[in-house]
């Protein structure tokens, strides 16, 4: 398998921790950059928690650069805390990398790429949407360049997250979010829908607390305090799967059971539904007909459960987008 | 049983012809008053209907009183002949009723309804709200003055059928919509949740005009030409059944399953999200917690199929909210 030139925009954070660790696992994933942006944390703390994890996995050669700090309309709103904890990794305490952030900005650093890997790059966008957004205004040729983009955001037949129909990637920059959406190219999103599906129980968090790799440990640390929050959401100790699943499924590593191409677009207004992302899903009853103009695949619902697989890599079993992932009972072998 | 005095708001429509018949076959139900308003088809020919209706089925003594011909935004759009006919009833001609409309308005009859059975009258709204909306604004009182109001409307955790996230009735009148939910009084939706959940099929049509009712023979002439719109829906000749689910959720009927109290406000703006009732259903995986300010019950899913139970009062074998409707099999007797 020919590794996938990747750029990664992440706001790191517990789960963004949990994709960078899946990725960096991949020999299908050729992790050539990776963009902050501020979300779960600034963007300058996202930095540096991943420049801390690259150094813990022993691939500090991996370019990090600083992106946004604000959304596109307004400022940023200091994060969330109460998931992620102050430091954006629950409190967990890693080694300090030395190496430094790259002099150009994320947004720069993603048009560079594109033109370094033309139609090869894999862009997966695991925080808001303002990086990529300014990469857009940087280099409208952007959607010709790069080989495909896939991002965690969105709640389209769930609740949100942020609002009662937001999720927070979406919602922490909406402005930017729009224009992603109407970009012309072909957009993977990973919605609540799916992520909130695919949970992580405390029998995994054991799993990676017992491992003699440095970075399983320290998710396992990390996801104890992302446990607490999620407990009030399903009223046990366990937590979604939002980033990591999408960087498995821009691997193609991950069966998609429900996955229409759909038209799409964001709720940048200010009304209640501001931050939501409009997927059409009208033709569900009929099994998604073809919709003129289509170009944002919806991934609603997987073939098997996220988790173990998620674990197996993170440990080591298995590597990441290596085809280890079964075919479903249903399906004839 | 206490017959409820009940004050429909209609825009007669097949469906809601279904919950007229339904409402008339229930000795639980005293219908004091009928007013329509522009949706399905405009105001004017669905209280021709609606009259029509009350000639076939020997009641021609209900009071009808026309309402608003346009939302209070703007103008009529036509209506939806595609899916009701032109003439709002699939094309079936009725005998002509010889009964005139009353001199007040719509809104001007459930004002005055509500101050003649304080705190009795039954709302039921399954059309848009915009009649709802003018009463509100002659008579500020009427969330006191009122027993409940229950109307067909929104989309919750399914897709919208008008736009991707909204319903007819609430996107044909998002103005009026908006200022119905925030009134402060108990509301319960019927949205598309259930509504497209409980499915009249075939063999239920054949039923009906197999009757030796001419209102029951009508009404599977009319679904003849209703299937028709939803097997572009389905995929098989059926219908969805927004209104009669109403009317009977209204006379309690039915046994509901789901219906969470939660806070409920309609997007009116100009953006993606126009016309959606946003509910905020974020506590669902842990039952659903008491919500402050929570006024809004959203029926999601009811305890068994509706379509036998409406069949069997359209022909008489069992009057509509007779407590016919047995309990669910999981429930020990």
């Amino acid at each position: 398998m020919t590794p996938t030139p990747l750029y990664l925009d992440c706001d790191t954070g517990i789960d963004d921790a949990l994709a960078l660790a899946y990725l960096l696992a991949s020999p299908s994933a050729h992790l050539v950059g990776i963009g902050s942006v501020s979300g779960n944390v600034s963007a300058a703390v996202g930095a540096v928690n991943t420049l801390n994890l690259l150094e813990l996995a022993g691939r500090p050669e991996i370019p990090v650069a600083v992106g946004a700090h604000d959304p596109l309309a307004g400022s940023f709103d200091g994060g969330a805390p109460h998931v992620h904890g102050a430091n954006g990794i629950g409190g967990v305490e890693l080694p300090a990398s030395r190496t430094a952030v790259q002099q150009e900005s994320a947004a720069q650093m993603l048009v560079r790429l594109a033109h370094a890997y033309p139609g090869e790059l894999n862009v997966v966008a695991i925080g808001p949407l303002t990086n990529i957004a300014l990469a857009l205004r940087l280099e409208p040729r952007l959607p010709e360049l790069v080989a495909g983009v896939t991002l965690m955001g969105g709640a389209v037949l769930v609740p949100g997250n942020i609002t009662p129909v937001a999720e927070a990637n979406i919602a922490n920059d909406p402005e930017a979010a729009r224009e992603v959406f109407a970009a012309p190219w072909n957009l993977t999103i990973v919605p609540l829908d799916v992520t909130m599906a695919n949970v992580l129980e405390e029998e995994h968090r054991l799993e990676l607390l017992a491992s003699d790799k440095p970075v399983a440990r320290a998710l396992g640390e990390m996801l104890g305090y992302y446990y607490r929050f999620y407990e009030g959401i399903f009223g046990r100790a366990c937590s979604a799967m939002h980033d990591p699943l999408a960087a498995a499924i821009a691997l193609e590593a991950v069966n998609l059971r429900t996955a229409p191409v759909v038209r799409a677009e964001v709720d940048a207004g200010s009304g209640p539904g501001r931050g939501q992302t409009v997927c059409d899903l009208r033709g569900m009853h009929v099994g998604f007909p073809a919709q003129e103009g289509a170009r944002c695949r919806v991934v609603l619902e997987l073939e098997q459960d996220f988790a173990p697989h998620l674990v197996d890599v993170l440990l080591g079993r298995v590597p990441a987008g290596s085809g280890a992932v079964t075919a479903p009972e249903s399906v004839p072998a």
